[in-house]
Formats: structure tokens, sequence, C-alpha cells
């Protein structure tokens, strides 16, 4: 028998919800029969929505959750308060066994304050890092952790270092992935006084291919598979690398603009240049999952589309088939007991 | 009587030494005749390189230094050896104030150490930031500190802020430069220990234009004249922008060769292209300062050519026309005294 998964989709949540949220979700179970999506929202916004399409019922739940969390809204705050929001519904599925994951274009605050305070933690784990894929030259690499961690611990980046390594092999397929640490030089004084005594123990992992540092220059040629580092300088390398992609298209764009031979070139060149760039576009490969909790959680971008939307949702699916949590539970509770 | 601006050059150091550094320290002296030029290096090779040249002899000097500092050989170590290389010298000639600057594209290790022990800190200034000059969407931004000052301490961020305010000012001509203090989110609960710490003592200096926090993401933008973040921070953004920038260059000409359709767009392009690009090439401002110090130190990119380190020497005499040490003594020495 086919075994089923599960995946709470939060109809409510990002730019372009509920339209292109339960566009994904269809596309989803139109590709894949093993899949079921359990929509939360606003019952009868989502029905007026499914409407439109034609699906295989069985594969679609919806929950009725009347309440909205804003991104400006305080995270903690908005989890406790707002008891029937999409994202605490829906999360609270996941806790009760009743799905396996749960998919969020909504508020990265109020996800991870939710992943840790709702779904919880898988015993041993310190600290769930939020870690999404990251375009390069050479195709993709994990970046881990872009979370709510700051000033993490030594140990922590560890575990972000093996479950990372966990979910590039078995949900991404890379082989034997290497991982390396964010470092500002290749010596090896060189470093903040995190990276200096996380290094060490780096070095002593057997479970993981560990490569040694990674400069930030390296980062987009592809020289490493998983890219830890805490979630400070996470979140600068994420937004760094959107930032100032954004800004050389636009230089690009008034540069091919700026006078007729120009525009006649854009033209000519701009089929070509859209194939390439779209290998530089990390929503073809889904959204960031929350690791370490005890289901998975999804954070996609909040501008997510159908396309994006339905990659996390088969992305799940791969999560539960590859027994990740199994795995990692596995790998840090080994881990706790040699510490012992 | 005019003022001459004494700056010593580092003949030795960077990828394209001698050949370019001397070029642009001609070009420096044929722009500006109150600017002196010390070339300190293995003289022989020097006067060689020299005799290609027709220029104002009373405007050049030539100091044999031996040896040179290679860029894998561990800093300090190499300064207290290396006795007779051209950053040890040259920085000695900047410290027995013979010389009122250093420029050099040689190992940075070297010379942000160089600095510290040789040609020592202003009174009262805790660390001497490094401050290069980063493109942006409107121009450029000074981004501080990307030197080896990692673990750092909230004073010394507000240190770096008033710094870097005064350099934009005064040395870049930017009126009023806004100052921002790199962090992962706009809300006032956002941020790491060290942030949420030098939030409060940059909202109470009154000689800056504090404007909050800047995300990654709107640096590109030129979101901030002067952005603030400690040393490993800088470092990762700084690199990061080469290699996104890098890649998405790559990417953008191997998307052009991919069809003769768009080959011929290519060409059209090229020349608007190529302008626009101009705009995002940091190496257009010159070197970075290493600022704080009993004299000016400016380190530049190891691959520089001659116009970056022409316009590094030119930075040097508007740093000392515009009295940029006393105004950062009568700045930081105001505050030590205020705070007894």
């Amino acid at each position: 028998m086919e075994e089923i998964t599960k995946v709470v989709v939060d109809a409510m949540g990002g730019d372009n919800a509920p339209g292109e949220i339960i566009r994904g979700a269809m596309d989803a179970i139109a590709k894949r029969s093993d899949i079921h999506v359990i929509l939360v929202g606003q019952e009868e916004v989502i029905r007026r929505e499914l409407a439109g399409y034609t699906y295989n019922e069985e594969q679609v739940e919806v929950v009725n959750a009347t309440e909205v969390i804003e991104t400006a809204e305080p995270p903690v705050m908005a989890i406790r308060k707002k008891k029937d929001s999409s994202i605490v519904v829906g999360m609270r599925l996941v806790r009760e066994k009743k799905a396996d994951a749960f998919v969020s274009a909504g508020s990265s605050g109020a996800i991870l304050a939710g992943g840790q305070l709702l779904v919880g933690r898988i015993k041993g784990v310190e600290r769930p890092p939020l870690a999404p894929l990251i375009p390069t030259e050479k195709g993709f690499s994990l970046l881990i952790d872009c979370g709510a961690n700051v000033d993490a611990r030594p140990s922590h980046l560890v575990q972000f270092a093996k479950m990372g390594s966990i979910y590039m092999e078995h949900v991404m397929g890379v082989k034997n992935p290497s991982v390396r640490i964010v470092n500002i030089g290749a010596e090896e004084e060189k470093g903040n006084a995190l990276v200096k005594e996380t290094m060490p123990l780096l070095k002593e992992c057997s479970d993981i291919n560990f490569a040694g540092s990674i400069e930030a220059r390296e980062i987009p040629h592809g020289q490493a598979d998983v890219v830890v580092c805490e979630a400070f300088v996470g979140n600068v390398i994420l937004k760094l690398y959107e930032g100032v992609g954004a800004v050389l298209f636009s230089k690009i764009k008034s540069g091919m603009m700026s006078s007729l031979r120009s525009k006649i070139g854009a033209l000519l060149v701009k089929p070509a240049l859209k194939d390439t760039l779209k290998t530089f576009d990390a929503s073809e490969y889904g959204g960031a999952p929350l690791l370490g909790l005890n289901g998975l959680v999804v954070k996609t971008h909040g501008s997510s589309k159908a396309k994006e939307v339905c990659n996390s949702i088969l992305q799940c699916s791969t999560f539960r088939r590859q027994r990740i949590n199994e795995k990692i539970r596995a790998c840090i509770q080994g881990e706790v007991a040699d510490s012992e």
C-alpha cells in the first residue's frame, strides 16, 4: 500500500495568498497521488478558490482558522494570542501527528517561534536551524542557519552541520555532501571565537564530510554543499545575495535600455539570458526547512508563487519517505550518548 | 605656500607590482603638484621601472627595502621578522612623521597588524577599523569594519560609526552622512547581543546622523552612507559582494554566448553595459583606509591597477588637507572626556 504524506498548507500566508498557495497545492496533488494536503485558513475563502479547480477530493481537506498573523506582529506574542490563526492551527495538526509537515509563506518570525513552541524539538536537538537553499554557479547549497538562533554556541553549529548534511544527502540527493564553516580567511588562526571553538569539534565528526572553512566569496561559486554559520551571519548572507542580485539586474536592465543600439541587442539577448538566469533562482528548489522538529516545517518566500509552494510540498514527501527525522534523531542522540 | 602631502607607496605589494603601482604613483603626481610619493621597495627594480617615465623628480623619492612580505605569511610574525620589508620600512616612515600616509596592495593581514604595531593608534581609539567603499545603486557606501578586529564590543562599534562618519563627510564629500548598523530585521527586539547593546549607544550620539538598523538586502540599494558592523560580518559582506557579482557576470556572459542570436545581441549591448557596470566598480574610489591611526594607512585591492593606486594617493591628500585625524582625535577624546 502506498504511504501517504499529509502536508498542512497555510492558505493565508504570503503576498500571493490564497490564490498562488492553493494553485501550488493543486499542482502538487496532481503530480503525486501519495500526497494529501490540508488547507488551513478562512474556510469560505478557501472553498471559493477551490471551486475553480478539478481535483481528487480524497487528497484535499479544509480546516477552518479564522485569524491571520501579520508579518509585523511580534512573533511569540502572536503565536500565543492568535490561537485560531492558520499558523497555530496548522502547526497543532503536526504536533498531534494528524499531519507530517506544515508549509507556510507567512511571517518568518511566527513560523520560527511556532516551530519551537508548538511543534517542538526532537529530543537532543538544542536549536532548530532554518536552512534555505541558495543558488550557486554549480547548482545550489544549503545555508544553515538563517533562523532566529542568534548568539549560537559551538555545539549548535555542530548539530547544524550534521542535520544539514543529512538533509542535503537524503532530500536533495547530493551524495556525500561537503560541509564547510563560514570564516574570514583560509588560515587556521583566523576567525572569531565561535569559529575557532567550532572548527576542532567539526573536525572530529566522523559522520559528515567536513572540508574546513569557506570564505564568503566562494559561497556563490558553490564550493560547499552545506554552508554552516550562525544565524546572524546566515541572515546577512541570504539577504545580501538577494540585494546584490537585484541591484545588478536593475543596473544591467538600465544599461541595456540606454541607447537604441543596446535596446535592439537586449531584444536578441533576452531569451537566452532568461534561461541562464533561471538556474540562479532559488524558488526552483522549494522553501527552507526548519530542521530538528518533531515533524517538518517549511518556510517559503513571502513572495512565493505556485511553483515554490508545489516544490515545497513535494519536498515534504521526500522528507517523510527518506525518514529524515529518524536519521536526525539517531545522529543527534547517538551523539548525546557518545558524550555521556 | 602649498602644503605637501607625502605618501609612501609600497612598490612591491599586490598582484600587479611594481608596474601598475608605480604607474599609479606617476599618475597621481602628474595630477597634483602638492603630492610627493616615496616609493619603497627593491631600489633597483623601482629605478628600472621609473626610467620609463618623465616626471618631476622633486616629487619622487625612492627608499630601499630588500624584503617582501608574502600574502600567506602569518602577519604579526612577518611584521616582526622582516624588518627590511617594504611594509615595515614604509610604515616606519609614517610613524617617524617623515610621511603622512602609506598605501599598499600587499598582504591585508600584515597591513592591519603593521598599522596597529608600527604606526600606532590615536589616543583613545580602541581599535582601528578597515573601511572599504562598496558600490551601491546610488553610488557608494563606507563599510566599517572589515578588519581583523573580530569579537568587537559595543564601544568599538560606536567609535567605528563616528570615524566612518567623519571620513565620509570630509574625505568623500557626503554631507551629513546617514549611519546605520547591520541587523537581521527592522524590529527593535531583533538582533544579536552585540547589536542590541550597541543600538542605544548609537542613538545617544549627537555627533552622527544615526538612522537605525539596516538589513543586508538594503546595503546594495545604498540605504546608508556609513554601514556599521563588526569585522566578521563586514568581511562576509565585502567578500560576498564580490562573489555574487562575479558569478552573476559569468552566468550572464555564458547566457549571451549560448546562441547566434544572443551573440549578436551581446555585441550590440556590450558598450552600454560596460558603462553602466563601471558605476558598480569600487576601484573607482580608491582603497580602504585603516582609520584611527597616527597617520593614514590605505589598503588597496591585491589586484589593484594604476587607477586604484592613483585614486588612493589622491585620497591621502584629501585626508591630510581635511585634517581628518585632528577631527577623529577631537571626536574620540571629547567622547573620552565626556564619560569621565
